[in-house]
């Protein structure tokens, strides 16, 4: 028995989020689907953490495990083989068995993009979001620093969610513009459910100047999601890379 | 009787071309249907030229006549209201009455987009051709000089194309790198059909020193249609701007 790691990105679109569920196609029916077609067994793969509807991955990782004689760095090839053109494996490798795609993750990287235009290209529907009022790229960046080191996110987590700590590191959180696209990219040893979209909504906001920074200091504080940005729709979302 | 110029962009993936056809469903059908929705009125729209199956537009430019009472510059909301996600109306307005949208251009430009590695990413696939092996830039952008003038491209058409004159004047032609991507960028008074493909198929072969820059003048002397690079698949080519 192997313990396989693959590397693989997906556009979320079309896609009810990684996770399997009976109301809609995975990313993981169709991966493990096309993982059967090429090892002629079923297996289950086990994600660095769900990515929800819409929301798109350049590195996001899972593992399996298999009795294929498939060699692990064939493994993209003949997956590949069996999956639709919005899903593609892009690395494999044989891993220790006790190598699990999410505990075994110290950290994770987040892209996020917004077009500053009032209308989304055509190229960028799904891909993005369009936000038309003028953004003070200075004052978010000077917002991202805020985010980075060890809070209580509480503020930024959907309500509903039954999550036992709220507390997160932030190592990384920058705000980069090029052309009319702006991105944010953070990097954490974890995030909480809608945290990415949540923390873009409060940058948005502060890039508008309805929230201040001294605002921001009160949401860092912790439970004060109404206070916080909206939750910015998937479709700019991407899981960039997982660390281990 | 009004007469409309649409400037419109467009993902070919899913479309057989521009142009309306029996089999398949084409960009102006859609758009067309878009407009009788939005206008009450059927017409025809005439476009700047054909793209083929899979060929995108950043900028094609239509034009239509119409006595709906709509204004002009209101047209692109009312009519994406009832477009698909891939074709939007990005600007709309009044012209002359003998303003015809492909015998009034003067010019247009074309891109074509070449990612230079093995493997496309999948937020690439339709939208660009992978090609893995190293090309030689420098030597890529001194056959782009060539190009520039007035020359017979006769060599640079699909065969069984019965055009009256293959003589065409290239204003611009030049190639970019950006990180793994190469854009060529071309303008042009006019384009036989396939000319850009077959001229990106040619700067291909110039790039990995297949074909030398000597037997590029012999090409631009005309008729050598087979010593001249392969038609490229329409995925990487995009209709940038028409110039009036």
């Amino acid at each position: 028995m192997k313990n396989i790691k693959l590397v693989i990105e997906y556009i979320g679109t079309k896609y009810c989020g990684f996770q399997r569920q009976k109301n809609g196609l995975s990313i993981q029916e169709v991966l493990e689907e096309a993982i059967k077609l090429a090892t002629g067994e079923t297996v289950v793969t086990y994600p660095s953490g769900r990515t929800d509807a819409g929301v798109h991955a350049l590195g996001q990782v899972v593992n399996f495990f298999t009795n294929s004689s498939i060699q692990a760095d064939k493994m993209p090839i003949v997956i590949n083989y069996h999956l639709p053109n919005d899903i593609k494996v892009l690395s494999s490798c044989e891993v220790e068995d006790n190598f699990n795609a999410r505990k075994s993750a110290i950290k994770k990287t987040y892209i996020y993009k917004i077009f500053n235009c009032r209308q989304l290209s055509v190229f960028d529907e799904g891909r993005a979001i369009p936000f038309g009022f003028q953004l003070d790229i200075d004052e978010m960046k000077k917002a991202c620093n805020k985010f980075i080191g060890t809070h209580d996110f509480s503020s930024f987590v959907s309500t509903g969610t039954s999550t036992k700590s709220t507390i997160r590191t932030i190592y990384n959180c920058e705000i980069n513009k090029e052309n009319n696209y702006v991105y944010l990219t953070i990097t954490g040893n974890g995030f909480l459910y809608n945290m990415v979209r949540i923390i873009v909504g409060t940058l948005l906001d502060i890039g508008i100047k309805k929230t201040s920074l001294e605002m921001l200091d009160t949401l860092l504080q912790g439970n004060n999601r109404k206070l916080a940005g909206r939750t910015v729709k998937p479709d700019g979302l991407y899981l960039k890379e997982v660390y281990y």
